[in-house]
């Protein structure tokens, strides 16, 4: 640990619960990791003291194009010149709108928020309030936020705030079936992520037939689908998540990537669930949703997603990274497990039931210059360029190196 | 309605529910109001055909030094140079920590979020983690938030969701002593806001009796006494709301005023509740919540509400209104009622139960330069100066002239 950081550590300590709350925390992940950054540009960022590394995690998903993208920060420039938090919005919310439902088929509307809990809690709010319904269908250990209704811990939480959530597996139909069965024709919703990427899990695609199936299931029971595209959207298809499946939600939540960087959180939604959305219907709203920086920010990160094709970048980049990691784990003679989408990577290594070896794996990339994740999904971003892969491919090969150190003993223990 | 605003207001009816979700739709305010605003500085807003008005809703509250303060642009310029959402907090997470500890006596820490829901949520949270037990105690019609354990509506909410929720009335020891009784032994906390600041209604400061009572029920029952600050926050004393009337809160929600219009929530809280706030235990978190662009905007604004004294300025401006304001209704004959802190005013028309007259006066005041509303409190800013205040008055008296003019017939038809 550095200097700089530790010293910060200790003042946090003092005057943070912990230290740190929530995933940034690096508790969770591992004593050598710098817990406070200085300074982020494209794919690179700096520690407090001065290490530089290329970057696999890009905020946890947020940074989509690189830090400091020329054109949104131009965006950003305009309209921070213009005004931010006025008495109502500034004309890029209605730009922003109309750049979503252009953009996403099965969208006929938006709103905004600023965290993806406001905008999965909001899917759920609408969907109860146009069927009449409660019963909300989730799958066991999917991440929707940090509320009462979905949050990953019951501490603090009551069991009536879960009353009406039913859990089923992911992409198991018998499962889901059996949950829709035990709604007892109370059924409001079922809220999937994109594709199930689980904490500290292999990732999984979502499964055609299953969506289909949850999809005939809520027209069946004239309920909601809800793609909880938080994580995954503006990362797999501008259109959102499900597009290449031709399935289509009826309301989606997105936030993360969607103003790279810049807090905001999205609604879409099919007209059949307009009306419960409106105005005078569902209340939600926020002192800070109004805010015309980020959807300035949003509407030139969508943009440039779509006219620089990103998405494609990010996925050729990503293979790049699995292939090369690929490659260095048979060289070593590691098995390594790489699931998801390439550009949403998760690395799990064989036989690691504590990550041990995922976390000898980081700890030696990242003194060697690159930044990633044992347990969690990674993400690429716009600025991942050949040349940035390879030279975080030979910091992975430290890691490969020091990832064959770790016995037995160790993996068990850790 | 402008030219303008009308075009925008008819694109965004096609692609956002209802027009605009939420408080900022001026459906709930006047036809006359502009929807969409240009251009922001100091206590002045354009709309988008150009009106200009002197200010009095400081975007519902988070701006209290002004629009693009310069201090606290700077201190953006600064921090956007180096990186907002890295992997990490940057170091202006501990400064504001150790900032709001230092200002607030009871804080001895403190987390940061993105919405003043986010803080309540959490401070419900926490002290049912560190209580062990569920009952929460809140004011009927007091404002919490819009989600669903508060939610102003119960459209798409469920009955589950406020299953421990106990009601009483505010500023009233035997009703909040009756809700006690009735949370038998389960009582988590008792959230209160600052003062009595609901929607439509005369304001009232909080009775030190009733909260010397609060605080004796929370002690008796090991309870945490919560004070939702996030609107009054910044605005009232920058020790926290109650610090004038020297009794502590042992959890407090800030937001809204927090960081000059740029999107921040905090709740702060003394040792008895650090360790349920502790990473590791109640689990709160969010995609923007570590961003560190807000946070140095919020350091900035905190050192100078404190350094230029700007809560004293807007006391003074907003007596200086109050004075006005009063003169012209006698002027007029009109009964005002202005109730609250001066610097955060309500003003509300004597036998005006559907507010025909405040809102003539409103929409009057409107077109002659100055931003009223007639239900909900307002703000005062450090940007306001007696002059603009003065000038805002001029409107003030073309708007009392046009409620002089509010028949009996509108006033109860409206």
């Amino acid at each position: 640990m550095g200097e700089r950081d530790k010293a910060l550590r200790e003042r946090a300590a003092k005057v943070i619960p912990g230290g740190l709350w929530g995933h940034m925390n690096v508790d969770g992940f591992s004593p050598d990791y710098p817990q406070f950054f200085e300074r982020a540009e494209g794919c690179t960022l700096w520690d407090v003291d001065g290490n530089r590394y290329i970057d696999f995690m890009c905020s946890w998903g947020p940074v989509v194009l690189g830090h400091k993208h020329p054109a949104v920060e131009a965006a950003v420039d305009r309209q921070r010149a213009l005004g931010d938090a006025m008495n109502g919005p500034a004309p890029a919310l209605v730009d922003l709108a109309e750049l979503l439902v252009e953009t996403i088929p099965f969208a006929d509307w938006a709103l905004f928020q600023k965290n993806g809990s406001d905008a999965t809690t909001a899917c759920v709010t609408i969907a109860r309030a146009g069927t009449g319904r409660r019963k909300i269908l989730a799958a066991r250990g999917s991440y929707h936020g940090a509320v009462p209704w979905c949050s990953p811990s019951m501490l603090g939480v009551t069991a009536e705030d879960r009353a009406h959530l039913i859990l089923f597996d992911y992409n198991d139909i018998e499962s889901l079936e059996a949950a829709v069965k035990s709604a007892e024709g109370d059924l409001a919703a079922i809220i999937l992520t994109a594709f199930k990427h689980d904490y500290a899990a292999d990732q999984a695609m979502i499964d055609p037939a299953f969506l289909a199936r949850a999809r005939q299931l809520c027209d069946d029971w004239d309920a909601a689908l809800i793609c909880d595209d938080v994580r995954a959207g503006f990362r797999i298809d501008l259109r959102g998540s499900w597009a290449p499946l031709g399935i289509q939600p009826d309301l989606s939540a997105f936030s993360k990537a969607i103003a790279n960087g810049y807090s905001l959180a999205a609604v879409v939604g099919s007209d059949k669930f307009r009306a419960p959305a409106s105005y005078g219907k569902v209340f939600v709203t926020g002192s800070f949703w109004y805010g015309a920086i980020s959807m300035a920010a949003s509407v030139a990160t969508i943009e440039t997603l779509r006219d620089d094709r990103v998405i494609e970048h990010t996925a050729a980049m990503g293979q790049r990274l699995r292939d090369g990691l690929a490659g260095l784990a048979g060289k070593h003679g590691l098995g390594l497990r790489q699931t998801g989408p390439t550009q949403m990577p998760m690395v799990l290594f064989d036989d690691d039931p504590k990550f041990a070896r995922g976390t000898a794996f980081c700890n030696a990339a990242l003194k060697a210059g690159a930044y990633f994740h044992p347990r969690h999904n990674m993400f690429l971003s716009g600025a991942h360029t050949p040349a940035l892969v390879d030279r975080a491919l030979e910091a992975a090969e430290v890691g490969m190196a020091a990832a064959t150190q770790v016995g037995a003993r160790e993996m068990a223990a850790s």
